[in-house]
Formats: C-alpha cells, sequence, structure tokens
C-alpha cells in the first residue's frame, strides 16, 4: 500500500485504529472451538465486525506459529479475509542477516502478502533492508517498545547523550523514507514519544500500550502527531475480547466504535478532516 | 538438554561442531526436488552423513517459514529425525513482550521440542524470561552478531565506556546461568569475542561466521575458550553444500568430518580430551 493511500483511508474513516488479532483459543468464545479452524472463524467475525472503525490490522505471528502449520494456514486464511484496502501487518518482530531476512521478507511480503512487517534493529542496516528493497511495502522498526524490558537496553545514553531508541530512529531513517518506513513506538512513555517524533518528523509510528497497557490516546496524539497524522494506534484485547457468547462481535463492534469515536474527536480537533 | 550431557558429547564427539540446515531449495541437489517434501529428504541425507561429527543441529527458521505451512510440516520432521542426544537450536531470532515470547517459548520449546532458541535482546528481560522458565531448555542470546550491520547499535559505548553488547552480557547473565543462557557471539571480531568471555566466564557461546564469512576457527578457541571449552561452531554453507549430484552426502560428511578434525585438534591441544 502507498502512504497516500493509508492518509486517505484515515481521513475517510475518520481513524488511525489499527486491530491487534493476537487469538488466544482460551479466550475466545467456546462455541467457535467447534469450527475446523477456530482460530480463522474468530478472525473472520472481529474483522466483520471492526472493518468499518479500522484502517489496519496487525495478527502476532506468535499466537498462530505456536500451532504449527494449521496455525501458519489460518494465518493466511486471515490476510486473505483481510479487504484489500485495508493495511495488514505481520507483527513477526524479525532480524537477521540479509540472506536470511531476504527470506523473512519473502515470507511475510510474497508468501502472506502483507503491507508491512515489524522488523527489530539489533542486527543493524543488512537486517532490515531486504524488507526494504520491496515496492510500496513497509518496515516498521522496533525503536521504543511498550514492555517493562524497554528499560534494560533502549534508553542506553551514548557518549554525546543520545538514547539507543534515538540512535535506531536516526540511523535508520537513512535506510527508508517516510513511503516504507515505520516505528515501533510505545504509547506508555509520553515524553520519549515526543524525541521520536523530534528525531522522525515524517515517518508514521505504530503505537502499542493504549488501554490494557496504560497508555493514553491523548498523550499519543499529542506527542506523536505529524502533518499526516503519523499515527497508528492498535488496540488487540480491547476489542477482541469486549465480547464473550454466540454474539461476542456485537460487544466487539462497539468497543471498536468507540475508539474510532475517540479518534475522530482527535482528527477533528487537530482541523485533519 | 542439560549442560553435563552437551559437555559429555564434546568429549565423546571430539567436536563443538553446530550444523546449520538453512535449507535453500535453488541450492540442493536437483533429484531430491522430486521428492514430496524435499526439503526434509535433504535435511534427513544432511543428517545421516553428519551425525557422528556434529554435537548440534540449528535450522534458520527463515528457510522454513517462507514455504508457508508445508515449511514449518518439513521442519518437524526434521527436528524429529535429529538423534535424540544432539542439542538442536532453533535460530529463530525471536523476542516480544512478555504474554507474546511466552507463545513463541511453546512453539519451539513444546510443539518443536527444541533444545534451544535464539533470541534477540532489544525488548529486554521480559522478552527473554518466558523462554528461561522451560526446565532443560535453552536461551541463545544475540549478543555479537558476525554481520556488518552489528557496527550499527552493538558497539554503541555508553558514558562508563561500556559498549552495548557488553550491557546486554552483563544483564542478561543476572537472568540465565550458563545451565540455561548462551550467547551468539560472531566468530568475525576475535577482540571482542574475548571481551565477550571477560563479561561472561561460564557462559556457552555459539558462533557464526567461520568459514564463508572470514572468521578462523583457532580465534574462536582461543579468545572464546573457557573451562566447559564454552564453544558451539557453526558452519552451514560451507557443510551442506560441499556436495553435489546424488552422492553430494559424501562430500558433506567428508566436510564435516574435516571440521571435526581439526576441532579434535584444538580440543586435545587445550588438553580437555
Amino acid at each position: 500500500m502507498k502512504l497516500e493511500n493509508l492518509i486517505q483511508n484515515i481521513k475517510q474513516k475518520q481513524s488511525f485504529l489499527c486491530v491487534g488479532l493476537d487469538v488466544d483459543l482460551e479466550k475466545i468464545p467456546a462455541h467457535l472451538l467447534e469450527f475446523e479452524d477456530p482460530i480463522f472463524e474468530f478472525n473472520k467475525r472481529i474483522i466483520d465486525a471492526t472493518k468499518d472503525y479500522a484502517v489496519a490490522y496487525k495478527p502476532n505471528i506468535a499466537f498462530y506459529e505456536c500451532h504449527g502449520s494449521k496455525g501458519w494456514d489460518a494465518l493466511k486464511k486471515t490476510v486473505d479475509y483481510i479487504p484489500e484496502d485495508i493495511f495488514t501487518i505481520a507483527d513477526a518482530k524479525r532480524g537477521d542477516i540479509g540472506n536470511t531476512s531476504h527470506y523473512y521478507a519473502k515470507t511475510f511480503f510474497e508468501y502472506l502478502n502483507f503491507d508491512a512487517v515489524t522488523v527489530a534493529p539489533y542486527m543493524g542496516v543488512d537486517s532490515v533492508t531486504p524488507f526494504l528493497e520491496y515496492k510500496d511495502k513497509w518496515v516498521i522498526l522496533l525503536a521504543l517498545t511498550s514492555n517493562k524490558g524497554a528499560l534494560d537496553f533502549q534508553f542506553t545514553t551514548d557518549i554525546k547523550g543520545e538514547q539507543l531508541f534515538e540512535k535506531v530512529v536516526r540511523k535508520s531513517s537513512e535506510w527508508g523514507d517516510a513511503s516504507k518506513l515505520m516505528y515501533v513506538v510505545g504509547a506508555t512513555r509520553k515524553e520519549s514519544i515526543e524525541k521520536v517524533r523530534a528525531a522522525s518528523p515524517n515517518h508514521f509510528f505504530l503505537v502499542p500500550g493504549v488501554g490494557a497497557q496504560g497508555g493514553s490516546l491523548e498523550d499519543v496524539a499529542n506527542y506523536g502527531w505529524n502533518d499526516n497524522c503519523g499515527l497508528l494506534v492498535n488496540s488487540s484485547r480491547g476489542i477482541i475480547y469486549a465480547g464473550q457468547g454466540v454474539n461476542f462481535d456485537k460487544e466487539v463492534k462497539l468497543a471498536a466504535k468507540n475508539i474510532q469515536s475517540e479518534m475522530a474527536a482527535i482528527l477533528k480537533s487537530k482541523h485533519f478532516i
């Protein structure tokens, strides 16, 4: 997908919501377990219920590969089911030496036909560039994650006073511009969102950590906003497990609609729509 | 596998060789492509030819998942085929927030029953500990990789003069001791191998980069050695693509045997055997 299409979708749907498809068979409504492929059946209903409010879907690959080849089949069916005009993100956090990253890129961009894949930066330039070689495909590089362990290495300050996550953003923005590179920037540390925005004024951020993890949508919008909106805010558990029982999708729809309404208000307050 | 069994295998086979099963369908002998599962058929022959000389096998997951569910089936069959007394490493370089890493651990330690998995450190403690919770299973954490991109972030020096790869080793060695944690330390930078050894005297190193990438076995043994040998040296392309044609496995066997002989000489010179 091209950047202009993503921006157009945000304006049209009045939403910058990404729905995280992190399917846990222990949490989905019991009646779906009777189907041959409960993961896909769940996702199908989630997509049907939320597609008017979401501009992106993000399956986290861990939840699929723990079921082996069956999980991979469910993943493929899910991506194929997502309407073509919605941005798809493989939350895979891959990254390896160049030759190997090339095969990961093949997996997510050719075999599964995702628009984007999340990549870990530790191994540097040749672990990232094989993904950037694909036209109209995206790398979403981990910059500042929302978890506790982000404190271990990402805030390491070098002798020039630059923190590691800032260095990741500064260096990697030379590898890919805002038309094919985004950053993962957690919602849980608002001052740092501002720092990443200063270091990369043009790139989109994929923002986890709103809701269950404690980040606030207003903070994200205030500190992470750019002229193109520049934000995809992810919600997983808060939406996909909003309902139980046979009609769980009604509550799922409502949960997505509620976040979309908040987002519409923000987009209006920023005069973006 | 327990540490003492690994050490015992090294002594018994007079080898610290890990064979990397990075199967590329464009490089395997043509006659194998006629089988229903060429990846597994190739691996089967590689394992048969090298099992007397190798103490570990390491499939890199990228080469399997690019074939989707078929690739995952080939991977499972491969791991099941490896003799039980040989250490198995999923070279997956995974890492995610705690809840998600838990599912990756499930994949590699339960579904596929690997002994070890490689993990990327960027997301910190909660991305690594779910893997460490499994008894007699191992995390092999990226410390210093062998590729060009290692220079981008891994050598970042903080205000106390500590480089990022040293910090990764220092902090993570508090999360797991030498009975369940190893480090990836590339063979291409010998002075740095010495630094990692100083920071972690007891942990094993998984060493890529010998052979095709330019690292030397003697350097690795001189700078990375500890009282338990402390080294698993990986060779992928140099062994698995050593032969072509129907009898390719003869040359594969010879290539593995040659490295094993070099390793036996080193083990003797260190009075380990």
